[in-house]
């Protein structure tokens, strides 16, 4: 499994993603999923991954060598940078997927596109392996692929809280900690990127095993957990314990 | 879909469950999932079931109409009353699961199981479709059956915290409300069941929606969320913005 995320601030982008890959549990392996792809002056994008990763490499290849004359470089607006990235990425998919779906595996992926290109607002995409997209909604302004749902909680709270860009980070770190946590096919080291509106330059750092945030994280959100428990509403089970009993 | 969860303390147990069961989105129903057992002054038992319904319910009238001759009443240990539950279960799937499966049904349901006999401690068990059981782990003193992931960031922070009852009754109430939110399958009214140790007796509150608590909680948690968030250690994206950029 993967698990990539990316949310939308005010003031920016902030993409995560892990680094871990596997083919049965005896084939664990370490690829990056979070992809800056090279674009031009005017346009910054960031594409992160989930599922097949031959499919994730042969489209970055093709990507890469056809970007002078794609829509990478061309293209005025971002949802025909996303478009073009689904359709190349089914294109990949076609090509093996009888082999494949012979051999039982899916040449699918899904991918977190996200980005800017000047004179146009920055934004997120979810893009599908079937090469449609939905973009990140103002009521809930982040992203997820793979396994999302352990690291759903913290997110809602972040973009409940309206975070800034900084703290998004950290938010988004904390998401994937509690993800990596529950389940061992996601794991450290951790790619993220995070895109100040208008800069059109993704800045970048590796988070690996043993970097302090990772160890005081976990103290912090217990800390913070038990005074929020302290001050949640008492259930009143004393006197209503008849009425259902 | 469903979600239960129950939590092992030091004082006691804690056990929860949503009431929403649904064929289809247009046939959602309400129904109790949290079911506490008769079964004498010296023991208190309470059952939480995901899966089939009708299983579930065959289940408790079988339970109920043999409790006097049955391990319910008799057993000296936990373990005797949870694989009972679980080898009644079975039959009743096995009763119906050509017919069921026919019209592309499981018949299984998963069920948490937990109390007290006198004698011996409190103690959690999941029961598999299959009739087999686990327990709680001291490492992760809780148990959850249904659409157990987006609640599981909570539990454990609660769980590594050390919370005791009152806390734990909130902390689950918090992970259910994580879980409703993501998932429209798991929804209000909450049964809420607490066992103190060594009292033999259930307390049990109904928790509806309008609830006070369900309200005054998302504040509580968004403010101690940032100031979470505050203290986390800064990631230096400056100074690294190059490593791998």
């Amino acid at each position: 499994v993967t698990y990539c995320l990316a949310m939308r601030l005010d003031k920016g982008l902030v993409f995560l993603a892990d680094t871990r890959t596997n083919a049965g549990v005896d084939n664990v392996s370490t690829y990056r999923k979070l992809h800056v792809l090279d674009a031009g002056p005017d346009r910054a994008f960031v594409a992160c991954s989930a599922g097949s990763l031959a499919t994730t490499q042969q489209l970055l290849d093709v990507v890469e060598r056809d970007a002078a004359h794609s829509p990478v470089t061309g293209a005025d607006r971002l949802f025909e940078v996303a478009l073009y990235l689904g359709r190349t990425a089914l294109a990949v998919a076609d090509e093996h997927r009888q082999a494949l779906v012979a051999s039982g595996a899916d040449p699918g992926c899904t991918l977190i596109f996200g980005g800017q290109i000047r004179g146009s607002d920055p934004d997120l995409f979810l893009i599908y392996p079937e090469g449609n997209y939905v973009r990140a909604s103002d009521d809930l302004p982040f992203l997820q692929i793979g396994e999302s749902k352990y690291g759903k909680f913290v997110l809602e709270l972040g973009a409940a809280a309206h975070v800034d860009l900084d703290q998004a980070a950290r938010v988004a770190l904390t998401s994937m900690l509690s993800t990596a946590r529950a389940n061992v096919s996601v794991g450290p080291p951790y790619d993220l990127a995070v895109y100040r509106n208008d800069s059109f330059a993704m800045e970048q750092v590796r988070i690996r095993p043993g970097e302090p945030f990772l160890e005081e994280a976990a103290e912090v959100w217990e800390r913070h957990l038990l005074a929020a428990i302290e001050e949640l509403p008492r259930l009143g089970l004393e006197q209503l314990s008849d009425e259902t009993g």
